[in-house]
């Protein structure tokens, strides 16, 4: 359901292209219900279309342990990004029904809606409302960005997946959220380990940037009379750059465009992305602000210490700042990660073949965290390589971290 | 005919927007076929469209002396680039005609088609055809840039300007061609002078640069496994523009694409155009040379002197250049250049109120210059701007240029 770019001959040498609510996303939805059914689950949807399949328990006063973790893609995604967390969930479910395994708590698992932000643009949008850092309205309202003026409430509504329920933690109650994820980076493949326990994730703040100049021909404005605002944004991507390289944190551009955008006109306007990342809170925000500083002093013409100079004379220019998204550091729980590193040891033998980490990007347990005990398990990523269609993870990496994710729940349960 | 946007409240405070071989492009070559008719001329068309009003002189067997610019603009164009050599022309033709004065050469305005390639993107595309620089059948095939599917061919057919004459100088011969033109840069004004005296014009050469690195998270990935094609870029034309300073030349940059293009993916590859100019040709080809080394060190991650040290371990990225378009430095008529040096001096008395200059754009005369004697005349534009709705010069520097256009043809027939 959502078979996305070819890149290979065998099979499986495709990536996925399932954009949340779209009718491939039904798809998938439809048989992950029948699945989660005819492994003797529950079935339940909320208002966000979150879906929770639940195997009862012995104890019928304790709330689920949950696997979760989404089943959207990119538009160019791979086959593995939250795939894996849901496909070994429904694994894990399995193992219990064919051995007849009992546990106290019952064991569920969640479809978390529309993840990727790649449709309608809010990253981790419905674990977001289940966790109460988005409003309901907000993300009813958010547009496709195709421009059809379709909304997520629109497109719930025509594909059956707006539940009754309502999506907070008081409706759908958990006693924990574990999520097996890829890596997305190279960490664990660089370092041969198969098992990455993540202690919880860096903090992040996405900017929009914007610098004004001055058009003008290229050919008759001598250099010093230049409101160039592309040199000036280049100047401020490679210092971002540097500046974080200093902290130990990340920067990152991933969106720049331009006006006039002719070859013979000095660019007048240019906007970018900036994507400021560090496992500290307080790092994140000392690059914001000596950035914010530096900047200022790139766009004036000043000179800036581990910045080239600046051409002589350029003209000053205006540089505003808007904050995008901001998602503070979090760090997972003590049980969680314990019950995670556990069952790495167990599974895997060597404690030279997992390691603690801190996850590079945001996942629905980030919101889960904010409300019940959550932990995260991460596989190798070939490469590093993802939200692409050669995103790969091997069969066995794929089995060993569905082993450790069920052995999580039930030490869990009993501990 | 093609007024553009309003920038003011005064009736001409308005830009013009006026494609080449639209309709607004029509309705202004048919009032200046009648406007010239009117003043006693013989108006003929060539291939190119390229209209050629001619009264007649003494002499029946000396080729005419033309003045000549264009009438078509950018899509946000001003009221003066092109437009101001041929209102000139017409208004130097009235002179003669009301003053019945008499010239050995015939005197002729030419207006040539579709100058700005803004439309159709070749620049001075039939003042080139003309010349033997762009092939005819080239010219013809190329489309509007809007994607109509309309070509030259196709929409001078539609308008009723494809001409039967050949676009050659042999079909239309020139004794010599003088171009009154606004100087689209600021030299002029910051200098306090009424008239630039253009000696040539500078060389200048287009590339389309090609950074391919590798698309990854900009959460998961670390600053040391990153092909990070934007950040490359960005020290590229950080660089282009410092090596550019040192040899006293202009690199600019107008256009630049990236891909993927989200906020939390690093760009895979970037796409950017690269404008070298000159006074001299041997300067253009240095700083190309010294790019083309740079820029494959920069993509290799090593150092470069002159330009920030990379992020230690950079994964090493593809860099590809593309040559889009060459025009070589061009020296204009010595005989011409007189003539408009020695009109200026008569017609402002001082010489500090002119100065002699280099064009820094490409204009007809530098296509009319490789066969027949040519100058050009600048007056001030109004903060240097230019291919914008605010461009401005005042009506007493336009006539003060008219009169140095007639005064020069007047001057070059006698002498
Ligand atoms: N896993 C993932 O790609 N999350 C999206 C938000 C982020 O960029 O970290
Ligand atoms: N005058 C003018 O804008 N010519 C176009 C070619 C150039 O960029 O120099």
């Amino acid at each position: 359901w959502g078979q996305g770019e070819r890149w290979g001959s065998a099979v499986i040498d495709t990536g996925m292209k399932r954009l949340a609510l779209t009718d491939a996303d039904k798809a998938v939805r439809d048989w992950f219900v029948e699945e989660a059914k005819s492994l003797g689950c529950n079935v339940t949807v909320d208002e966000m279309g979150n879906i929770f399949a639940v195997r009862p328990g012995t104890n019928p006063d304790l709330p689920p342990i949950y696997a979760g973790s989404h089943l959207d893609t990119q538009p160019t995604g791979g086959r593995y990004d939250g795939i894996l967390g849901v496909m070994a969930g429904l694994e894990g479910l399995r193992v219990l029904q064919e051995n007849d395994i009992q546990t106290d708590h019952p064991i569920g698992l969640v479809n978390w809606t529309s993840e990727e932000g790649a449709r309608f643009p809010i990253t981790m949008i419905s674990s977001g409302v289940w966790a109460g850092v988005v409003p309901l309205e907000k993300a009813y309202a958010s547009q496709d960005v195709g421009g059809s003026g379709s909304t997520v409430r629109s497109e719930l509504e025509r594909i059956g997946y707006l539940g009754p329920r309502p999506a907070t933690p008081e409706a759908t109650p958990m006693a924990a959220h574990f999520e097996l994820h890829i890596e997305q980076g190279p960490i664990l493949e660089n370092n041969q380990q198969k098992i990455g326990v993540v202690n919880g994730a860096q903090a992040y703040k996405w900017f929009t940037v914007v610098v004004k100049g001055r058009a003008a021909h290229t050919g008759t404005t001598p250099m010093d009379a230049r409101g160039d605002a592309l040199l000036v944004a280049a100047r401020m991507i490679n210092h971002s750059n540097v500046v974080a390289n200093n902290s130990g944190a990340l920067a990152s551009t991933g969106i720049l465009t331009l006006q006039p955008g002719s070859v013979n006109v000095i660019p007048s306007h240019v906007r970018f992305s900036l994507d400021i990342r560090s496992k500290s809170d307080a790092i994140v925000t000392e690059v914001e602000q000596k950035l914010k500083r530096d900047f200022a002093a790139i766009a004036q013409g000043r000179d800036v210490e581990g910045c080239t100079p600046p051409s002589a004379g350029t003209l000053p220019m205006e540089v505003t700042w808007a904050t995008d998204y901001h998602s503070p550091a979090v760090h997972f729980d003590q049980g969680c990660i314990n019950a995670v590193r556990t069952s790495a040891a167990g599974v895997l033998g060597s404690s030279e073949l997992f390691r603690d980490m801190t996850s590079g990007a945001g996942h629905d347990s980030v919101n889960t965290s904010k409300h019940v005990p959550t932990a995260m398990i991460f596989v190798p990523s070939k490469g590093g390589i993802s939200h692409h269609p050669e995103e790969w993870t091997s069969d066995e990496d794929c089995a060993l971290g569905a082993a450790v994710l069920l052995q999580a729940m039930l030490r869990y349960d009993r501990g």
